[in-house]
């Protein structure tokens, strides 16, 4: 990846974040819709604290560009976009519950809890899963009724009992909450990672696809690369986790290594984790083989992923 | 309504009952689908335990014997029920949490955050509401893609935001926990209610005539029917509170009226209300009209609402 590419990168990926928050703006917006009653005023601001404190947008980069790849629209490709950064961003205000990982900070802001209160956070949280699922289902997203459960059906089995929030619940187990504590084995930090971020990070490369009503094989491409994309986002989280400080990250550095979180770096040392991420970065471009020069732009990401620092 | 047919409804809702618990037992199997990777154990009991805990199934009973008067197949009807329970169940795991209405008992049994923990509950909840629109978009329930769009659009409507959670915030908002306690009047009861509770019974009815493809004007009335019941089942469970004994209830009696919920028994007294109840069997019967006898079992369903007893 020359300079070149890198530059067209930063500003594609840009460009997403911009027009997704400006779809979260509009999305979380007090006018009420047609089958609601009215937009509690309160709700709809812990909504907003949650969704448009800023944040990379890179699940909606990851889909946007994905769909772009097979063809698909762009404006159907945000509002997806737009559905899987809510659901994100509400696994991120439950995840930081007094009850879950006890958080306070999050992108250098209070997290909801905090500067709302529990039960607020927890409504916000449950509100903006359902308009993620709301929006999926939207005809912007796509004319044809089957693409959208497609989406919707994809995300329900990313998100749920056998994806993420199965993933949080391995997690906390294997902190000993329920229990006595487990080291667990690598296979299993494994499996546990792929539910809790390779879920939703898989989810994006797989909606572009959807929309973009790509074949078998093109499918399982892009699922190779989401899950060698997930795997390594992972990783790279969890050095920052352990070399990073709080100022930088907008929350707060070193906590999941003192809560005994299994991570992959925890079980195989920094260095060899830096070492599984350069071999997850050569799965991807292996994934992407197939896709010549057109999937250069996913490329770049599989390395930004890999290599970014907060 | 004569005995003969009070007879018949109560067979009926039994057997939707019977059906849907069936049902949700197989939707909570711990077989992974296609998409999930593993179903963790703890998860998934405490997702049994907050849906297999008995319950009269009224919303999916609504909306199975909603579908049968448009025609609709049983199957689908009893799928998008099941879905509908899970979202219900959802729901009644969150509110009861400590941090918004602190119940231990629920259907009889210890809720779900007591049984297990409040992560646990957190979690349960979350992946119940998404197991709603996973079960929703099943082909199972209705060949059309544009009927299950239009399934999941309207239960995220009835459910988030602007609908159920909604209400629970306001709920909440009122009972003065993050202000001063405010005397709603009692258009703002009802606006609270009509998202807190209304939201899914609602639904329900709705849906039915979704599934049916039922014309513009069925649907107007089915709604009217839906708002109609709603009011209802609100005002008995709100008498019930006041009336009622924890053993007979299987939770915490008088707590509502003890944490000064804004209420319609609170804000009319107990024989106004019950005038109230009348007067909207009275509507849902009007609205019922154009069906004639075939809707029979449906003006059974809303006296039965009106008079329960738990």
């Amino acid at each position: 990846m020359d300079s070149g590419s890198q530059q067209d990168f930063a500003t594609r990926l840009a460009a997403v974040a911009a027009e997704t928050d400006a779809l979260l703006e509009r999305l979380l917006g007090d006018q009420a819709l047609p089958g609601e009653i009215v937009r509690p005023q309160r709700l709809l601001a812990a909504m907003r604290h949650a969704v448009l404190g800023g944040g990379k947008r890179l699940r909606p980069f990851l889909l946007v560009e994905t769909a772009t790849l097979f063809g698909a629209s762009r404006d159907g490709a945000l509002l997806t976009g737009a559905a899987l950064e809510c659901l994100h961003c509400y696994s991120l205000v439950h995840d930081d519950l007094p009850a879950m990982d006890d958080d306070d900070l999050r992108r250098g802001l209070p997290t909801v809890h905090k500067a709302f209160d529990q039960a607020t956070a927890i409504l916000a949280g449950d509100a903006l899963l359902t308009l993620a699922f709301d929006c999926v289902a939207r005809a912007d997203v796509h004319p044809d009724a089957d693409v959208r459960i497609a989406l919707v059906m994809a995300l329900a089995r990313a998100a749920g009992l056998g994806g993420m929030a199965g993933g949080q619940m391995l997690d906390l187990a294997a902190e000993g909450r329920f229990d006595r504590k487990r080291i667990l084995p690598e296979n299993e930090i494994a499996t546990m990672q792929a539910m809790k971020t390779g879920g939703l990070i898989g989810f994006a490369c797989r909606a572009g696809a959807i929309l973009g009503q790509a074949d078998a094989a093109a499918r399982v491409a892009i699922d190779r690369y989401g899950a060698a994309v997930g795997q390594a986002y992972q990783i790279a989280d969890d050095l920052l986790d352990v070399e990073g400080d709080s100022a930088t990250l907008g929350k707060t550095a070193g906590k999941d290594a003192a809560a005994g979180k299994a991570t992959l770096v925890a079980a195989l040392g920094a260095a060899s984790a830096r070492a599984r991420l350069d071999a997850l970065i050569g799965q991807a471009d292996v994934a992407l083989a197939p896709f010549g020069a057109k999937a250069d732009i996913l490329r770049a990401a599989a390395r930004f992923i890999a290599q970014r620092q907060r």
